[in-house]
């Protein structure tokens, strides 16, 4: 959604409030860095998270000072990056990077009910591996009661994209100075078995 | 530095204050994550940077909102993280991910001096694409006018890491469910011209 805060200052063409956009990041982003302030000191993790509906699904130690500083509600701005590509243009200024992020504005909403934060550590793990969770150990209620599940509203999201060649100046472009994009990519390489699971056969989503 | 908020509340057993580790990590990720408060609001913005000695080096447009808040010298929090691979235990509950992050707490100088902001500049675009500077059309006045530099000290950092495999309860380590670990990696692919640049020879630091 469109607000006073979620307008960027700079490349505002490049913004997009769309869920359809905005969602499709989130669910292909492995992690995002949560930034919170307390008595105006900023501070910031990386975590895991999974995208439910609308909604924003993030896991914790109870025991966390991050957590238990979240879960009282106080403001927080949830970054998510995808770095797409590194573009070389013809001059340092034109340089620029092809990527995908997401910027939430939200306060956490504390997810007590125990099938909805077992439900939402299915989502968490599934998201990271797909399929993953029904072959597990059934969680014990010890596990749940260590673990603190805090949910999120997107309704404040917007995300920021660029695409594309580099956008030289109309003077540079006749330069023989080699311009282009390199583009990145996250790969999962061969599954490392633990030496408990030498013998036993990997899973067919792996 | 080891300083209360440089100590992690949860596994602080994964952090390490050595200069060599925080700065291998810094000088590996391609992107930082800036968080800063005005008035209690956290927000934060994912940017390119280069780390030089001990000090993290980014730029910005003079237009933008967020260099303008940050070059007042209020405090930030600056996240860095490699994920290096998915941890697969035979519980949900021991489930991780490896990981190398950095978080520093430091407080923005302006970099003033033309030729130390040319050389900033010079830095961050060779993190990218190392040797790519010397190759470009020169940059002019306007340019480095219309940019600001920021530099912060990194005397306030930490890194925190995981490696290794899942560290599954001993009672559940005979269970028959594949655990280990999934690497990830950040790959280039092959680059892709702009249309300037067909005829050109690709750079051999490509």
């Amino acid at each position: 959604m469109q607000t006073p805060r979620t307008t960027p200052s700079r490349s505002a063409k490049r913004a997009h409030y769309e869920a359809e956009t905005i969602y499709s990041i989130l669910d292909e982003a492995l992690y995002c860095t949560i930034s919170y302030a307390i008595d105006g000191q900023p501070g910031s993790i990386p975590t895991a998270y999974a995208r439910v509906g609308n909604r924003l699904l993030i896991h914790g130690s109870v025991g966390s000072h991050f957590i238990r500083e979240v879960e009282k509600g106080i403001p927080v701005c949830i970054s998510v990056t995808l770095l797409d590509g590194l573009v070389l243009a013809k001059s340092g200024f034109s340089h620029s990077v092809n990527y995908r992020s997401v910027i939430i504005f939200a306060t956490a909403e504390k997810v007590e009910d125990y099938d909805q934060k077992v439900e939402a550590l299915m989502l968490i793990t599934n998201k990271l591996i797909p399929e993953r969770w029904v072959d597990l150990r059934k969680e014990t209620e010890s596990e749940i009661r260590k673990t603190t599940v805090l949910s999120f509203s997107l309704d404040e999201a917007s995300a920021k994209i660029r695409t594309g060649g580099p956008n030289d100046e109309p003077e540079d472009r006749e330069l023989p100075i080699w311009s282009g994009v390199i583009p990145l990519e996250t790969v999962r390489r061969a599954a490392i078995p633990d030496e408990s699971s030498v013998a036993l056969p990997l899973p067919p989503y792996l």
